[in-house]
């Protein structure tokens, strides 16, 4: 765990998230700025970073959640597609550094179109409906 | 296989592509279409259409390869970082529907920040070239 990383404090608790999945090994929140509304973050609950320094099965296991929220977004939200994105970097725009991939449900009346400008929730309970959609499709 | 894809096209070799690695499952090759110059695309050898119903076992196998692609990207080209993206359906962006992840090294001069503009090698050889050089850098 690095002490100063606020994914690392998410995990442990320290800082408030959205929940939508958790297993030993990984951790599925809602992204407070989502780009578009339903939009979470996949991160493994130990430290590690970039990807490329990973042992390839925690990015197995990443994966693999990230294929069940995609699912769940689908299912839940009704969406029409999804984008999963991750970056290595402060030059690929990865702003907090521990690895995570972000999964973006697509609407065609959505105003995303590879344009990362991070949007709110009109409510913390708006965000957390999007949640507990999400959560209760994931199988 | 869908005989009217162009990625399994690709992986029969009737449709010509540059490839910097194959297993039995996954192959890797060079976007002829490049956000920027190293771009490389990660797809299956079989046909699997979204992302999230395929089979777990081949997306580990394929986010296997993007990172051993990212880490000879990172070594080969000298890349200051590493985006990692893969669409699903068209309003995505997503244009051929076989399962590809973009693996596209970030360097701080490019001019790439997010919008997805497809460029082209200035010659083959220059393609070839970056080609040669990450294939020889995986490990």
């Amino acid at each position: 765990m690095s002490l100063e990383c606020i994914f690392c404090k998410i995990v442990k608790g320290d800082i408030h998230s959205v929940r939508v999945y958790e297993d030993n090994e990984v951790l599925a929140f809602m992204d407070i700025g989502p780009v578009v509304k339903g939009h979470v973050l996949v991160i493994p609950k130990k430290h590690h970073n970039p990807m490329m320094e990973a042992p390839p099965e925690i990015l197995q296991k990443l994966i693999t959640v990230v294929q069940l929220i995609a699912k769940a977004q689908m299912a839940a939200l009704q969406a029409d597609g999804i984008n999963v994105s991750q970056a290595n970097g402060s030059v690929a725009g990865q702003v907090v550094p521990h690895i995570h991939f972000h999964v973006i449900p697509r609407f065609a009346s959505d105003d995303y179109h590879g344009k990362w400008i991070p949007k709110s929730y009109d409510t913390p309970q708006e965000m957390q409906t999007f949640a507990d959609r999400i959560r209760e499709a994931i199988r």
